[in-house]
């Protein structure tokens, strides 16, 4: 009889990918999910958690204030080791950049890519992203109405030339004042496992405030570093923090991926002004993040389990990553190309020129029917007119399932593929 | 140079009252604040939250799930206890109304609060709030470009003849579309600490269905039953899922005050198109509140941990309800009217005719140089043109404080009042 009352948020907020992804793995007991992003089960701290929330909880000075409200920011403490954490690995000098004050504690990383977003963007506005990024973050661009577009994604970043050409495309069309960001997911990235050099991060904002003063506002740099410390072979790469523009980059980061995952505590490190909005909005969220958790974290980076952590954790994935190219390299077929990953969670495969990997596509519902699922690859693209969708690549993750697992799924996929004429 | 990037939605955010209120407090160290809704420290439950924890990390079963990422909806089990619970409270018969299905765990009740104005309203909707009402769902209406128009609170809740003619108001000026809920904090109002009665609920609902058609679309009840668990005094009142409306009713309720306030775990029972569309932007908010004090809650509900505790926290809150009761009792001027709480953080209190209580008064900025600190009334009221703002009522809390110093800000308080000429 009548109209809904839903938003227009509401109305273009969809159903996201990934949950329709799990869902199907829940309707099918023997599924194999290479889909989903989960963190490994095994090499989660769980005695460390417990030691570190029971010293917390039996501390006169701890127990009472961890279970109090706290203030939207974060915890003091927190956002000194935050920021000190990131400085090292920055090995950076004391420049006001790496700073507590400018470090906001966050439910989870994605928390900080949903408020920085609602505190830049307005409907209409435009993002540039990575051809292809991380999906749930074209989740957000598109429940609010922004426009996106793509930027092609090399080996070792975004194609600066191609970011060029998108700038001076927007500008002919008067549409510069419209640009709010550029969002890249910089350490082996969700979805394709690549990591952006320094190098390109230092041109990439030097190429976005040439076009400031056409634009007539910053225009910021928001460099997702979720996959930083999922590091298994190679050197650290410094952050755009480090860059000459580091006032025009938002960072942000997360503690869920290499430590305790269902603790959800990530962060940002903000330029002044859009901090300032941020920390006001969170207060509208959520007024801060859980101080349970909260110092739960201090604690870890204090104490150094932190630290004593990660070098099992990256083994772990290492361990993981290493099956997967193993089997990949037994069982696909000659045609289907991958690159083997540095660190982070996933496999990126790129099936030969007409074969489609998308959810209608033949590939994907025989993998399906033969009980393994992978996130296909077009999910990762924006909407852009400008060019088509990519439509054969395919995201496979090494995460969360257990080693045999991982095996069995790549085996199952590349029958899969045969089953489809891939040779 | 520039402009800012920000959006109008960030431009829209002020600093929140509360976090201006928390600095004066930081820079006055023999500051006693009634004017923080913190939760009392000695009370809150840290033996108990240390053993729920450490069982559930010492679980074989329990342990690495409560570290892993967990789904946007909540823990199941969580999920059920959390109908299961409410069902009890409001004597429910199976109805499917208090259903597992409906219910969207979150974080805090805040968020919840947050998603569901996202999921219903658009720039330049309406909402309908209390006079006065919770300043940080005032936060939200402002920063989302939301119409606001108040409904005068009488002891059991709104006043129905104004809320109709608020709406025949609204149906003349052809803005009922635009109308999407009414805001109610229905137990121990923030800031009032008054308790809508069921029969104001269920004609508040019903009165609201009768202006759907003309609306075009449902109007949304939503209630905000924070308080519900800080009953000293009285016997609990049903919440407006038991009304015939239950299909209209938003119910959003925390375990935050009641439990381990640092946990931030809160709920909505949202009617299942709303849920949808919660469930979906909380997916680009998250993807899920920790699993970590998602399995504390469970835990503290299914041992039974809870509901032990809450009898003595309500006692607790009944003691400093009575110690400030009895210091106002004896030390506030005659003509200051007030009302004793039967429940919550809060005592309301109302100035004679023509003394201001507001943060630019000669009184609160008395009290602030005698190092005490209340909330001044005008902020919990929202911005309606079609009423002057009431600018001499204030809230204090018993919440935070411990005892003495409840006593001793209140005779500060009465200080300041004699001071300023009130007797």
């Amino acid at each position: 009889m009548k109209r809904s009352a839903l938003s227009q948020l509401a109305r273009r907020t969809p159903e996201p990918a990934i949950s329709w992804l799990m869902q199907l793995t829940l309707d099918r007991p023997n599924l194999i999910s290479l889909a989903a992003g989960f963190t490994d089960n095994s090499s989660l701290p769980v005695d460390e958690t417990r030691e570190l929330l029971d010293e917390i909880l039996r501390s006169p000075r701890g127990g009472r204030p961890s279970l109090q409200y706290g203030s939207t920011n974060g915890d003091p403490h927190l956002r000194e080791l935050t920021a000190a954490h990131l400085a090292r690995s920055d090995a950076a000098k004391p420049s006001g950049v790496h700073d507590p004050a400018r470090t906001l504690v966050t439910g989870g990383s994605q928390q900080l890519l949903y408020i920085t977003t609602e505190a830049l963007c307005d409907e209409g506005d435009i993002v540039l992203v990575e051809d292809p990024t991380y999906f749930v973050y074209l989740g957000i661009t598109q429940s609010r109405g922004l426009r996106c577009r793509g930027v092609r994604l090399l080996e070792d970043g975004i194609d600066l030339a191609h970011l060029e050409q998108v700038l001076e495309e927007l500008k002919r069309a008067g549409e510069l004042p419209r640009v709010k960001l550029l969002y890249l997911v910089t350490y082996f990235q969700n979805p394709t496992g690549r990591t952006t050099s320094f190098e390109k991060k230092a041109a990439s904002v030097a190429l976005l405030a040439k076009y400031e003063r056409l634009a007539g506002h910053p225009i910021y740099l928001v460099e997702d570093a979720a996959y930083r410390e999922l590091r298994f072979s190679g050197e650290d790469v410094p952050s755009a923090l480090m860059t000459r523009f580091a006032d025009r980059v938002i960072y942000a980061g997360t503690y869920s991926k290499p430590f305790a995952t269902g603790a959800r505590v990530g962060f940002g490190v903000l330029p002044p002004k859009v901090f300032a909005a941020a920390s006001r909005i969170k207060g509208n969220h959520d007024f801060g993040t859980s101080n349970l958790l909260q110092q739960l974290l201090s604690r870890a980076l204090s104490s150094g389990a932190y630290h004593r952590h990660l070098p099992a954790l990256r083994k772990r994935y290492a361990a993981k990553a290493a099956t997967m190219v193993r089997a990949i390299r037994e069982h696909f077929p000659e045609s289907v190309a991958w690159a083997e990953p540095r660190g982070g969670l996933y496999v990126w495969a790129e099936l030969p020129a007409r074969v489609k990997s998308g959810v209608k596509s033949k590939l994907f519902s025989t993998a399906l029917k033969s009980d393994v699922l992978y996130v296909p690859g077009e999910l990762c693209y924006c909407d852009d007119a400008t060019r088509r969708k990519p439509n054969r690549e395919m995201r496979m993750s090494f995460g969360g399932a257990r080693e045999e697992t991982i095996s069995d799924g790549i085996q199952r996929l590349a029958a899969a593929m045969r089953r489809c004429g891939i040779r």
